[in-house]
């Protein structure tokens, strides 16, 4: 199946000069949104993850139904205040300034194997703020396992040493 | 499995003399994850839903898991503004003043069996828009799914006439 057809560009968004890979049409696709579950699967069941971890909200779609798939737990990274009991935290870039990113200091046990998440890799800088959590709270980081990875951005360089899996990579605009 | 027994009361969150549910354990357990799923499959496939929809951000984390386990696609409802292209908006009631909910114009065909999710029903109001939204597309509401349902408020019958099915009925505080 060509998973890329599901997916639409929409120009200008959310600012001027961005092209928006919308993917709400292959979500809404029973056949394609199991395709893409199969795939992500496929490319990370031999990393042999305990937990996958991705952030709110994008990541939350795809993140835990693939933890099922994968027979593995899923843990949450949230906005600050959003979780509940004690948590740690990790800042990452922006274009202009810094966000962060919780998660529960219980929800990854020292020594698990972690397979960071998310829909989409564009400069990395959410999947590299998971990586550091995941490592704050003594998981090993066994990948990044993405449905879209933008090529003709640094996110794969900017993530090593960690390894990326791309279920597409989307060569250029 | 006793699903219950992996969410975790947080009392006075986020203010004062709520019982915050937290499902952070019940997703980071690789069995309790897939027994919730499971059952939450279990209640819906009798609906034969072409679709489920559900809110950011805590209704995605199950809710295309469930899509997937049902054969069904998964639309996205978001915050205004979140979503790329042409959409069409459901308010809905806070404890004081309104919020609302925005779902893609194309995201549910006319006619569409279309079921509800969020991980948790309270006073109704996100599920109650998201009734609203389903229907405004054309789509028929066959009923919503909920992983717990705190009893002792009026979800239940604010969503009425739509049928409720929760996993965990949560009797009191």
């Amino acid at each position: 199946m060509d998973l890329r057809a599901f997916i639409r560009d929409i120009p200008d968004f959310p600012e001027p000069g961005i092209v928006f890979r919308d993917i709400t049409p292959l979500l809404a696709d029973a056949g394609a949104l199991d395709a893409a579950l199969e795939g992500l699967a496929a490319i990370a069941r031999p990393l042999k993850p305990d937990v996958v971890i991705a952030a709110e909200a994008r990541g939350f779609l795809l993140g835990a139904a693939l933890a099922r798939e994968l027979g593995a737990g899923f843990v949450l990274a949230r906005k600050p205040g959003k979780l509940p009991h004690d948590t740690t935290s990790a800042e990452y870039a922006l274009e202009y300034g810094t966000d962060a990113l919780e998660v529960h200091t219980d929800a990854i046990a020292p020594g698990s194997r972690v397979l960071v998440h998310d829909d989409l890799l564009a400069t990395g800088g959410t999947a590299g703020a998971l990586c550091a959590l995941a490592e704050q709270l003594g998981g090993e980081v066994v990948g990044c396992a993405f449905l879209i990875e933008l090529g003709f951005l640094p996110g794969r360089a900017a993530l090593a040493p960690h390894a990326v899996h791309s279920l597409i990579v989307d060569a250029g605009e």
